[in-house]
């Protein structure tokens, strides 16, 4: 094979990788919302260029993706490509380790997107795999499926919920007339498209103002599929929630959890978890439950992603301790006014230009007369 | 000649005809900001399926684009088309009436964008061409024609300049951090770009207390090309305008213009007069000055289109009065925050969700990291 040929077969190769990989994303992406606080993971088996095996890791405490793909298979996966999202668990956890039924089943090259992540055992798999004579290639769609598994793989190194602000504003920069009003500033796409992330977010993030003025759900209500509701996370430093609340009275599986201080009364504490609510007591900084240590609270109750859904005073809170990741603004095309009437971000705000922060990775996407723009900090 | 032929025919005509006033179009385009209180207006001859002519309106007091066109002509323009983008003048103005020139030349075809706006002379060169046994056609590219001469068809019709408020802002709503510092919140590219939009207006207005703060020369500077400054027109009810105020000492061929009430005194009227500028008297309303006295004063100046640079409570007034026609809105990926900090449009506000504004015919551009939301109001 002369020097040429052996290139365009590299770059044959090379695409083949990418649009296996490909597929094995999308299955990743089925399970959105339900793997939590687990990855999401994409498996295909491929042998002599057709498809026997595809798998995914449908929710926590299930297969994990390449014993899916492989149970999936109606012939011998014996010298097959098996390409995976991520690298194939090392260790005994709920399920056996992957790599060695990656082993047992004869497969005889390996394409991974992404290296484990923990530093304690990512790459053995790849190591243990080579070591038996496996032909491994790892950092297929590196990039995009760091996109794909940012939640996790925020969570997995910080043990802190991956944040993301949620705001809507009209194209002066009002979440609500002077006078209060805010139903609606967006239009019925928009707003269903806030539903969607309710359904991937673990946790939904709201200051007791809010609930006082608007009495919320906080539910998903998804239209043609079946929602996950988020945990309902209140920042309450006072205890001021009403008793009466929507979010104490509601048929939902998840939980609702009042983040509060020493400042709330023992009695209303014990009325609240007398609702079923969950209290978690935080320390006060700066007159507010100091939110480092909530989010650690929240990590440590394993919710992996935090959709945070106003207000204004709220929204700079996080802002300022760093702790958000990506900022979800939908404009819509309409003029308010008002120099009282309130705007996204609140607080005390950042008083010189040159500590503004600036987002990154930009995305823009139109839901009917409104758009959205995405970004994220750091 | 079938009917399948006779259609193809037809399409192809068409074809031509959207093309042709295209380039016609383009031309027109070359003088924007120049032609002021005047359309912009393109002209095309085509012979035998050849450009013999162009020509185009240059500034207000020049040839129109016929005239340019047929002078332009190295051979008879006899039997040719003619396209312009605006109807032929029918009276003597500045110039001899157009359509006469047409029937002179021996033109067998024109095709005509708009019909001229004016409701005593609209239509009269279209019926003058006909008797004449000229083809007429009218009508062709008309939307994208209405939007180009946007300015002047408003003009033409209530004599009050086309007004659009161009406003900058953070992802939050932000004009200023809480502090005040507000430079910059857009990058380098939508700057440049706001000195492309002084350049093609006749005015920029001003509150007083934009000069007061932030003492611009609100002048435009253009990268490339000479730009032309717009008449500055700065609202301030008492006459608080700084006599050191550098708008009041530029060595520029626009006017400064103060828009005042009786609250100034007389000696301040004096003493912005002997420094150059143009004092204008209108009645208080709400305190203020009354706008729409303002903007029929402005008309009276020939000043055919303002574009408003702020700040939010002159934006609100002007919103509120529905003085104005489109909004600019640059949205940098930015986060400053502060529930004090300033947004575009303040005042005291619309109330009711159900009487906000909605915009229409909405555009986007990007500039670097920034992008432009356009709307237009009605």
């Amino acid at each position: 094979m002369d020097q040429q040929d052996q290139q365009e077969q590299q770059e044959q190769q090379e695409q083949r990788d990418q649009q296996y990989m490909r597929q094995a994303m999308e299955l990743a992406e089925k399970a959105r919302g339900r793997t939590s606080p687990n990855p999401l993971v994409g498996a295909l088996i491929v042998k002599e260029g057709k498809v026997i095996g595809k798998g995914y890791h449908k929710k926590h405490g299930d297969h994990h993706a390449e014993v899916n793909a492989f149970n999936s298979t109606k012939e011998k996966a014996e010298g097959a490509t098996l390409y995976v999202t991520l690298e194939p668990c090392f260790h005994y956890g709920n399920t056996p380790p992957c790599v060695d039924r990656v082993i047992e089943e004869g497969i005889r090259r390996v394409v991974i997107g992404l290296k484990d992540p923990n530093p304690l055992v990512g790459g053995k798999s790849i190591e243990k795999l080579k070591k038996r004579g496996i032909e491994v290639r790892e950092g297929v769609l590196e990039e995009v499926l760091k996109e794909q598994n940012r939640i996790f793989l925020e969570y997995i190194q910080t043990q802190k919920p991956y944040t993301v602000i949620k705001t809507a504003m009209s194209l002066d920069g009002k979440i609500a007339t002077s006078s209060g009003e805010s139903q609606w500033i967006t239009g019925e796409k928009a707003r269903a498209y806030v539903h969607t992330l309710r359904d991937q977010m673990s946790g939904i993030m709201v200051g007791v103002g809010t609930v006082i003025e608007d009495d919320p759900s906080l539910t998903t209500r998804l239209q043609d599929q079946k929602g996950k509701d988020p945990h309902r996370i209140v920042v309450d430093t006072r205890g001021r929630i009403p008793l009466t609340a929507k979010i104490l009275h509601l048929d939902s599986e998840a939980k609702t959890i009042i983040a509060s201080t020493e400042l709330m009364e023992e009695d209303k504490k014990k009325a609240l978890e007398d609702l079923g609510a969950t209290v978690l007591m935080s320390p006060i900084k700066n007159e507010r439950v100091d939110l480092k240590h909530l989010f650690d609270k929240l990590g440590e109750q394993k919710i992996d992603s935090v959709l945070v859904e106003g207000g204004a005073t709220l929204n700079f809170s996080l802002v300022e301790e760093a702790l958000v990741h990506r900022i979800i603004s939908f404009i819509a095309p309409k003029i308010i006014g008002g120099e009282s009437a309130k705007t996204p971000i609140g607080g005390r705000g950042i008083l010189r230009m040159e500590d503004v922060i600036t987002l990154n990775n930009l995305q823009y996407k139109h839901f009917g007369q409104d758009l959205m723009i995405q970004g994220d900090i750091r």
